[in-house]
């Protein structure tokens, strides 16, 4: 697997989770030896891990926990960080979201989301242009 | 000076740059050795330099300019990556950004920004305490 498809796949290993509500899972994308943020929708930021999975926590176990999927994920390697900027499917509604992610050996860890809605869907050809074509 | 310093002063010239309308600064703020995105509220991601300038063009030529200040900007570095997370005052509404800078010698380029809107403003508290000391 390459450096970019195992970004790819800890991206997609955060979308999972969501889509999942696995707050095992979840908290074990995040980095632990590492500064970490989260910016929910219309939220303030959160800071470090308990807060960032305490906030998991209350919308996995919400009384309407969003259907969630990850649409046309880019990658890209700066040094020992990666960021994907992805579509987030919400039911009808789209998002757009940053994902910054550290090296630790061959894993990808999960250290800032930031997530905001866009006012239309992604046009359909550059989803399919960008869907990786192996992340598992 | 510091390199958080520095991270920050690249921040808070990026924000100058959005305040003054100046196309030049902001031409200058982001990474040309490096793949740009850009993330406006509620917009489709944009790609490389050329889109990215090209909307700042359009926004600092628009109709009703918005005047923006930085608020409350806490940097950290990760390797050769810097992020600062920052609320942005328009006007009488508040957005929280992700900044994503790389570094190049002594100075931090910008490679991402996402921005989106906060349902209510910082606490003052917090905005006081986060505010970087000295960023000249």
């Amino acid at each position: 697997m390459s450096d970019t498809d195992a970004l790819l796949f800890a991206n997609e290993m955060f979308y999972r989770a969501f889509a999942d509500r696995d707050i095992t899972v979840m908290s074990e994308i995040w980095a632990e030896d590492a500064p970490c943020t989260c910016l929910h929708p219309g939220w303030h930021p959160l800071e470090g891990r308990e807060e960032i999975l305490q906030s998991w926590h209350n919308i996995f176990n919400g009384p309407e926990p969003p259907r969630i999927d990850c649409v046309a994920p880019v990658a890209r390697i700066i040094g020992e960080s990666g960021i994907v900027i992805c579509y987030e499917k919400i039911g009808m509604d789209y998002l757009v979201a940053t994902n910054l992610f550290v090296r630790r050996g061959h894993v990808w860890m999960l250290i800032h989301h930031q997530s905001g809605p866009v006012t239309s869907p992604p046009e359909k050809e550059t989803e399919e242009r960008r869907k990786p074509d192996a992340i598992n």
